[in-house]
């Protein structure tokens, strides 16, 4: 069986690019990082999905090819690296592209990298020394954690780099999952890669208020008045709480979506296909309701995560989980009653090793049904007769984690036609040494010697909109208060829409003020009844953008954070907001802000918006040892598409499982319950 | 046994009070409003709670008197109602206070009024000639829809009027259910109260774009271009989905939580106590969490809904849902399974009938708990465990309809110490006559004939903080981005975090460009890891505030909606944003506006917060005709107020229940799942 061009790779796809990759360097080590689906071009995609959707695709039917990007290091005699890229023809076995990574580039990090560093860690001289200036108490080792190297400093050396954040864990108790993140230290390795050496130690500062950015104020034993921070369950103090009864979700009759060759998901008038890459995880295509479409792809493009500790080195404190490391690589294996509750559909992914050896990487994306609350309820008070309908949602889920912490993100889809991104922040704060007693302007003590830096999260969701086809219009919509006017507005009570159109390719912001709402329509459609063209809207929300200075490396590799929303004109292979590499960066290239620069048509177009939200993360005590879940969301609701609430169907069942609770259940006293 | 000083008044004490009053208005007529608790003054009750939550409390302490609030008309021999507020002790059967309000104000309005209207049009001749100009399809019937009347028009005398919105019912289908608004008759009769009389027929202009705002521009035959809009199931074209299979949620070993003496929750270390009021609906009262005082009282305050089509006599449709009618007679009466699933357990309510005959109100209130994805999670990536807990919360819950509109409010409280208040809009949106192939400026045609205008609604949340204790201290903390400095900012990186303390009672803005959050701390109590004053605090959500022209009466009569955040000192009795009188009103007066003109000192004080939030609804077609639940949320979360993650002994249980979908299930292709 053909697979369906926009699924991902099989395992055995994957070894067909890996071994035509192979056959083409041969007298060479060939050092793979990633391969994974290179999605068919759109033009042919289009054909392809016309096709399919009015049930005229046949086994003759033209196909896009199923092609492979490959990305690999070749290790000559001289033992550096050199970066490549490939794309590979899966079906006829041949590299039809093939591009040399300059030295300017790096390419995205891999955990076989993070080895490296430990391994060099443990070999290093000059870092055992360092360490030794502690005096660990006993029964403390040293962990190490890899971290990306950050924005390369102006004029330095574009060497590939990465850090390492020591802590000690206290191994006393046997447990290999004590919380070391409690024992920071204050020294920083750091790895040249290509060398396989410590090239550097950078010493932290530890002070608090009042110190200076540099200079050592701590002691040998800074650790001596850290405390555990425990969260594993055996290693509580107090053990867990024993007052959570079980709450069951259970569908007798099965769930009510279909999932049909690995990839197409059937729900509640939706169809969709879903993937999995290395780089942006779970990514929806192709989405329909009732036949008609939505949108042609729907995807967590980037994130930056930026430190605003000002003492050196923490200015390197910058992760972009998605185009540094990943966020598929980077993806959990999803656990069934842990993750998400109720009937579960997993699906895994493919990942490969450094030789290429494609491996299944199970459970990484989970598909459930949910109850929200209520969907829609009316009562007519004079008959008393209430209807009401309940808020049933399909999430798509990943869950990554990178070092310390981890991102739940979800796309939702509801049954009045709502498409929800939430993306869910959670896991360890990243911290560091402060001495005992000091507090900081740069963070938050949340622990004995243990500083959580204050820093931003920022987010890039890209959709790509296909309202009714690909030809589509953006515009934002104000509110506006009117002067008042005696024709037209006599008692003050009025209100201005105000509708301006984007007709060229720009960033643009939120404006809450003025309850600015972005509509995307397909302006060669109307509406039946309201005459307006058929869309979709959402609301930018308006979070903070990033803080760092105007012109430092953090604000330069991350210009996409410049706006609220981008909107540009699609061209193939444009999906990171941050552009291609940001390994070490120093200024966003190829990235949104540049495509938007291009100053495109982009009414009637087909155009891809980018919307960028996120929080600035001043840590509480409450954040500790593993945060809450702060939860974000993005909106995508229909706009005069349908020509009614498309939910007015879903049923008022009610639901028998309810019960009420019983007197020696839950409650006592003198009186009637 | 005697009551709770906070727990409502039952049957017997809303009687004596009743009794009380008949027997000092002896030769009159008394048409009862509102009988309900008037709480009691904060310094007994703070006397009376420490002495609770020190388990000092002895049948001989002293407790604050029970009180009845007792809002009647007086209708004498010249047959003008006279509005009086009394307060009467129960205790010992007495009235403590009495208040005859003026003409200036009017009373709230109640149900039996409404039925005033719906009579007094059947009987005016001036109204039925007025209807009949239109000629009806046959088996339509007239429904009037009575509405309070709005602010009065500058100059107006200050009678009582009530205006009745009129639409056609299709009764060919016999049922009762049948959706009357999408058939709206553009004439409003007016209602003198008093006098019970139809005094006016004001006609509504029904042209589009171009027309004028007033004059006639429809036939006779206006509501020919409408179609049905059936929302009850039975009426549905198409019958309602069938592919919707159940999601059970069951609880086998019954709920979390413990209800005592009908009024006391406790939940997973929270404590709180729940009363209903006629005005507020659902109040949470002396929040505790793990034995800490966290708020004295939340509630929800206050709400309007102005309209902005500018065409008189529309600028009168502005509701104010809780001042005009009362958020808790309007309650809906709950039912099992539908409005809120798993293990529940309702909350009466008392309310009376004219005559002061009180009855119960039944499950006015539902409390459950629910699940709402991951709370907390942490993968350790070296050895693989990940720990993960669920995001359980318990939610109080209560619905209101408002003639066509309905709001879901809720109040949740989490395992990590926070408190969400959620508002969910829904119902029917509000409708009025467009001629036919017409579009306008002032709203949206969501079905044929039929306009849905523009409008808002602005929320008003209530809280009165009490962290560690009542003294407390309001501040905004903003993070800024910080300049170069080669000293404090080398790298750029930084960002400043500035703290405000509100020194004087105030209102004040959302700043989401300056990430602003509302901190409201105890500057008595330091938390004892970070050194800060334990908090709680919230992000003032950035919604677009009243768009009325400043002045107009649509304006002046919601003054609270001129800020996001009011910060007032505690007096007793300020409860209502908008004023103890809304109906009619010109003019917000004792509203909260006012409290904050008093330039109290308010650090170090008895603090009350009000929250101003809402949403600029210019409708969409599928808004129609019940739009799918619009959701807000203001988010309570603890700011160092406690030591650690409070939620980080919940336990990280697999939940059985859950299962893996089956092939045949769901899934079919040739793929292996």
């Amino acid at each position: 069986m053909v697979p369906h061009p926009l699924r991902a790779l099989s395992l055995e796809e994957t070894k067909t690019a890996r071994d035509v990759i192979l056959s083409l360097h041969k007298d060479v080590v060939v050092d793979f990082r990633e391969i994974y689906l290179q999605e068919p071009a759109k033009e042919g995609m289009k054909q392809f999905l016309d096709l399919e959707h009015s049930l005229r695709l046949s086994p003759t039917s033209k196909r896009p090819p199923r092609l492979a990007k490959c990305q690999y290091d070749i290790v000559g005699s001289d033992r550096i690296p050199e970066y490549h890229e490939s794309i590979v023809d899966i079906d006829v076995k041949k590299r039809v592209k093939h591009e040399i990574i300059g030295k300017e580039r790096q390419a995205s990090l891999t955990l076989w990298e993070f080895q490296i560093l430990i391994e060099a860690c443990k070999k290093s001289k000059m870092f055992q020394n360092a360490i030794a200036e502690f005096k660990l108490l006993d029964g403390f080792e040293l962990v190490v954690e890899p971290w990306p190297y950050g924005g390369l400093d102006f004029g330095a050396e574009n060497r590939r780099y990465f850090q390492g954040l020591c802590f000690a864990q206290d191994t006393r108790n046997g447990n290999a999952d004590s919380n070391f993140y409690a024992y920071p230290l204050p020294l920083i390795p750091i790895l040249d890669a290509h060398k396989k050496e410590i090239v550097r130690i950078d010493r932290l500062a530890t002070g608090g208020k009042g110190d200076s950015l540099t200079g050592k104020t701590h002691s040998e034993r800074i650790i001596d008045h850290c405390q555990p921070a425990e969260y594993v369950p055996e290693l509580l103090k107090n053990g867990t709480r024993k007052d959570v009864k079980p709450i069951n979700i259970t569908q007798p009759e099965g769930p009510s979506f279909k999932v049909t060759d690995e990839s197409l998901v059937e729900w509640q008038k939706w169809r969709f296909r879903v993937s999995f890459n290395p780089r942006e995880g779970a990514v929806i295509h192709d989405i329909h309701y009732d036949g008609r479409s939505v949108m042609y792809r729907l995807s967590i493009s980037e994130m930056t995560v930026p430190y605003a500790d000002p003492r050196p080195p923490f200015h390197r404190k910058q992760a972009f989980d998605f185009g540094d490391g990943g966020a598929g690589n980077c993806a959990n294996n999803l656990s069934l009653g842990c993750d998400c509750l109720g009937v579960i559909k997993y699906f895994d992914g493919v990942v490969i090793e450094s030789d290429g050896e494609p491996r299944v990487h199970p459970n990484v994306i989970c598909l459930h049904e949910q109850d929200n609350g209520i969907g829609w309820k009316h009562t007519n008070w004079r008959t008393g007769r209430a209807v009401v309908t309940r808020y049933r949602e399909l999430v798509v889920q990943f869950i990554i984690t990178l070092a310390n912490y981890e991102y739940v993100f979800a796309y939702k889809f509801d049954q009045a036609g709502g498409i929800t991104v939430e993306v869910r922040a959670t896991g360890i704060v990243s911290v560091v040494s402060i001495d005992v007693g000091k507090t900081s302007s740069y963070g938050n003590v949340v622990s004995g010697g243990v500083l959580a830096q204050n820093h931003q999260h920022i987010f890039c969701v890209r959709s790509d909109p296909a309202i009714d086809g690909h030809k589509n219009t953006v515009l934002h919509e104000e509110s506006h208060t009117a002067p008042w006017d005696k024709v037209t507005n006599p008692n003050g009570n009025f209100y201005e829409i105000r509708k301006t159109v984007i007709n060229k390719s720009t960033g643009l912001d939120a404006a809450p003020q003025h309850n600015r709402v972005i509509k995307i329509v397909n302006p060669n459609k109307k509406n039946p009844i309201s005459g307006n063209p058929v869309g979709y809207k959402f609301t930018p929300p308006p979070t903070q953008k990033l803080l760092a200075t105007p012109g430092s490396i953090q604000a330069q590799r991350a210009l996409f954070t410049n706006h609220h929303v981008w909107v540009t004109k699609y061209r193939d292979n444009e999906l990171y907001a941050a552009g291609r590499f940001t390994l070490q960066s120093q200024l966003e290239i190829d990235g949104v802000a540049e495509m938007a620069k291009r100053n495109d048509d982009v009414t009637n177009e087909d155009v891809v918006l980018w919307s960028v939200f996120g929080l600035t993360h001043n840590p509480r005590v409450e954040d500790w040892p593993v945060m809450p879940v702060d939860i974000f969301q993005l909106n995508f609701r229909p706009a005069d598409f349908f020509s009614a609430n498309p939910a007015i169907d879903v049923p008022s069942t009610k639901n028998t499982s309810s019960v009420l609770v019983e007197k020696n259940d839950c409650c006592a006293g003198k009186q009637k319950l």
